[in-house]
């Protein structure tokens, strides 16, 4: 057994959590409360929750209870120096602190995953959905190189929107088997726990429909083409690609729904390939989809990246959500299109795949191809 | 003053109603109970319900009580010899049972207004969204020709589907200003109350999306072809041409969302005209549209056939369903698509002018265009 | 005529709006914009909405559009100097800033009608549900004496909690016919409405019950005291006597529910008179119930005080919170208690006579009464 | 280790299933997949379903999926033949059928554990909550005996409604602690999934209430008694005694609201003893309270049989119903009554403890007592 699985077996993986009072922080320690190879050290948050025991300090919204091992923990502020044993940096913090805060635990030679947006159109740091683009992953040497210092074990990476995840996931699929896609039609029905706690409030959605979410549809359709293009590169430094090779137009159209947990979408795609699949190729290309965090090992990686339903009413949110513990994709309703070709539904949980364990996927990925550096030997 | 304007004051013009005690029948006698022109005269339901006062045969699920001049109303059965006084007679019955009681109240000589599906795709029948394509009525004397022995007075005439009802009107306004349409994509998240009662359970809906309606992808599909087509006439023979000039492809994805009365849209449209219109020109055309209907002078019809909304988050069903009685059509968001010319979002409420409101008002365009015989000298 | 009424039909009768912008500020001026005898003169927010026409400040969430008339209307700061030449002064403020700015507005010998819950203890001020305890207006003229210096014009009366609301309407009918009621349970049902905007967070809502609302327990088994007790006198000196000469005991369980507007209400009473009235009596006593409001002309008092349903399932919150505009209550289920007597279920739009309506009849009365003074000769 | 303790974990014990394909039916499936020592062995079902794979035959609407070793059971009529190697039939058959079919059970000489209510009032059938009146079992020989001929094996045991049992469980706990209680006044906030599938449509209670539950008040206000009363004997004949040594009033209001899972239920009570416990006694009454079924090692028991929340505004249904599985019950907001003299919450899942956990912890109840005869050497 090598050092790096005898140390992963050994739980000597220190991982620290920010944001940890957050909606999407309670969502990390509950899965990660279990994790095989990594153990909570550390957590942080805002001023007014440090000091305090964890369980003093949250206003805890899960269905579990809080893990007996946290609850103790005393919650630090999100300074580098409470985290500087942690090999691993979760972050669940908002989009308003997160810019500084992730760049000075950078800065500070930690290795932070983030599920905020401020770092995703970075040219140097990675968007990576794991099931679909690990091999974004070799982009991190040239960030570390570019920063002054050089960075040995720092890095910022960061996962995708949860609408944008649960679309890139079928549509990797898709392009693994059939080539390139050129336009992509989808129109999203979204969780109220993608804004967070308290986020929407209740007399804005019960028995109603918001079709807006400010910048999404932005996110949708950009985030799409880093995510599922590639890295070039000339004279030595490497780039995101955009699939500008195969030029992708996306059109999203995103509403909130009285839904609380997973993201559906209506999804209609346009190959370059003539003729197009069909879809009884499309749904036997997406169950035997296999992303690479799976055949090497990643432990949150789910059995079925893709989980593909015969019965015509499925996938639907509040039945599907929980398979798998929400880390694959459900999709459903593989049929022709007739504007584009082949049009499906798609279920993705939101608050799982869609955020905290793409995260520790991530993590997982680098720990494995040793963009982590482990203090082993 | 005419004959025909002073029968109408002086609400001479007795209507009908089939199905009375159903969510559709309520809506029509709500609707009815104060109408300028027309007096409910008779009351249809299933025999169980027959010989009663309307009052204790229907379980009313309105949201204001029972108009007082019709609780005492007996129901009858729907036969033909009960409702021989009706000028119009209004059907909100179930698609299991229209077919043959519409039948027969035509072969009576009845003029049906139906809101049932089972006559839309008859090639004589005409399929009218009142906001949309009156004209089609103009195929009633060859549908009363082709009766054997010929009607004189009875027809049947259909409205849209619920679904299909709001999204044809703005698609119709656009081709007015515009010309064809080429393609259309449009996801619907559609309210529990086009299902009808008991319709869905509250099980599978609370909390949840259901990505499939049977049945009505295909409608809208073909609905809308039919709807927004015109008449072609080869020797004197009159059909419906299914917008075959300028072939249209429609793609729809039709989903059950948590709201109780009104269908949100999501819809894509492609233009043959090159360049395509602005956003900016696509919603003075919504907002300039004006349909017969409402320069004739039917008293039902909305001041404002399609309401723009300027804010991004509008119209949501909750609060705009209800605007001009349900009456209109909203739209919002209109801004440029990726992937085909313009999108936008459509808000129609689908018991009011999805459902008996249209019934209504094509009981109105055929009175003043004499389609409908009345009773006066 | 009278001068009164003839001030009154000439719409002289200018009012002004505290917290204009806010849920209970829009209810007021949707209720107010069609008032037959109140004309909306000026309309007070937070500075952050002051200087802006009406339609620009606020978020309007109502399903009505902005009147017309008020759109235009540039909102004040909440200064008496903005309303001195309003005779009735509307407060829908935030409890966090209603007791300073009521305060400065009574002090300037304004009057003012408030729905905050920061005067309703004081013991010169009623709290007056129209419906029930318009007599504790006499109260008033003490409250103007103590002032320093003595007040011409200017007082403070508030409505009640909208949950305590619901319970003393029919609480009063019962005693007016039978007597005192010694103990009273009540568990409620509460709408998120009540909570005001953005109030509840949909996360804790949907498919949820919140088994406590913060000072609402009290508030009812305290405010129901004061406004079913009477006026005691002693020295000259007016006192509410809470109820103390047959003492009340209310245990009130307060819950939230996902309904958006209407409180509903399990009620069960024990009356001091032995036997106790049977569920028939009770129900003839409610329906028979006569507010003075009503019988003085107050235009915004509705037909029926108390409805009474006789189907086992009523009254349900989103079928029977618009009758009568919601300006009435409902009761239904009226049948023996094994604990206590009676039982039953009552609902009350806590938007409507819970809140605003509540307000309004109340200066409807306190005109009539010549509580308030109009600029007449 | 004994021969029955060998069996149990050799899962020797057959168990079947009546009403497989229903809502109840499903949870019991999902419930007993995983059992330590009952094996699923044969499904019942109505006749539409009996030929048919399990998976072919069922419309699962449960969150997991369907249990691979379930899956391709075929489902049989609900006959006696089809069970006879059944040690225990549960049954989840709806009213209007449990009565034969499990009569035609027991005269088979099958031991039957119920959902339904059929059984309930007989006064030979034990209405057992496992977590309160376990040793109502030693009703079973005279049940037995009363047979024409005597019954070896076979009985009818049930459990109680499921808002029933959320009440009795805490009552119990009192009563042991501090002797009995004369009145009880509960309100319910009942759950979609009590009424089964489709059960309530979701036109009556998106946004909405409904404040009437047919039955379910006398259910409770009579069970209760059944279940925390004693057995009296005389003259050799047992009976069940409905608390009638200690007279108890139980006065129940049930309403249904939007919540899937979990009923909701304020409770208030008082006791024989004076003075009363205080609130901080009861609170540590309730947590210390251990059923028999947990000292004897019934699997299914869980570790709190109440869980006592500290927090003012839980138990939460969504948050709290899955705590343990839902085997448990949860209280919180212990105070005290004006009118009685302690209130509290209430919650119980009442698709767990409420209904399949209860029958197979009573299952496992009669299995440790010898009531069921197992087929071991």
């Amino acid at each position: 057994m090598s050092n790096l699985h005898k140390a992963l077996d050994e739980k000597l993986v220190r991982v620290g959590i920010l944001g940890a009072t957050g909606t999407v922080g309670q969502r990390f320690i509950t899965l990660l409360s279990n994790h095989p190879w990594f153990i909570i050290h550390a957590l942080g948050a805002s001023p007014r929750s440090t000091g305090k025991p964890y369980a003093k300090a949250t206003n805890w919204k899960q269905t579990t209870p809080i893990p007996s091992n946290v609850r103790e923990i005393i919650v630090q502020e999100c300074k580098p120096e409470h985290f500087k044993d942690c090999a691993i940096v979760f972050s669940g913090l908002d989009a308003d602190v997160a810019g500084d805060i992730e760049g000075a635990f950078r800065a500070a030679d930690l290795a932070v995953f983030s599920n905020a947006k401020n770092y995703r159109r970075d040219p140097s740091v990675p968007l990576i959905v794991p099931l679909v683009n690990d091999f974004h992953l070799s982009m991190i040497p040239q960030q570390q190189a570019q920063h002054q210092p050089p960075l040995q074990k720092g890095f910022i990476l960061t996962n995708a929107n949860c609408s944008t995840t649960g679309l890139v996931v079928p549509l990797r699929a898709l392009e693994k088997s059939f080539g390139p896609i050129e336009a992509c039609f989808v129109t999203t029905m979204q969780a109220i726990s993608g804004a967070g706690y308290p986020g929407v409030s209740s007399l804005d959605i019960i028995d109603n429909i918001v079709p807006y979410i400010g910048g999404e549809e932005e996110k949708m359709e950009w985030e799409t083409l880093k995510i599922l293009g590639g890295i070039s590169e000339e004279d030595g430094q490497k780039a995101f690609d955009m699939h500008s090779r195969y030029p992708l137009r996306v059109s999203a159209s995103c509403n909130r729904v009285p839904v609380i947990d997973g993201h559906t979408m209506t999804v209609s795609v346009r190959f370059s390939r003539r003729p197009p699949p069909s879809p009884q190729q499309v749904r036997e290309a997406l169950v035997a989809y296999t992303p690479a965090a799976r055949s090497m090992g990643c432990p949150s990686t789910p059995v079925h990246a893709i989980f593909v339903h015969e019965e015509p009413d499925r996938p639907q949110p509040r039945l599907d959500r929980y398979y798998q513990d929400g880390a694959g994709v459900s999709v459903g309703r593989v049929r022709q299109c007739p504007v584009l070709d082949i049009k499906f539904v798609v279920l993705a949980n939101n608050v799982s795949i869609g955020a905290a364990t793409s995260s520790i996927i991530n993590a997982e990925l680098a720990v494995l191809k040793g963009v982590v550096k482990l203090p082993i030997n």
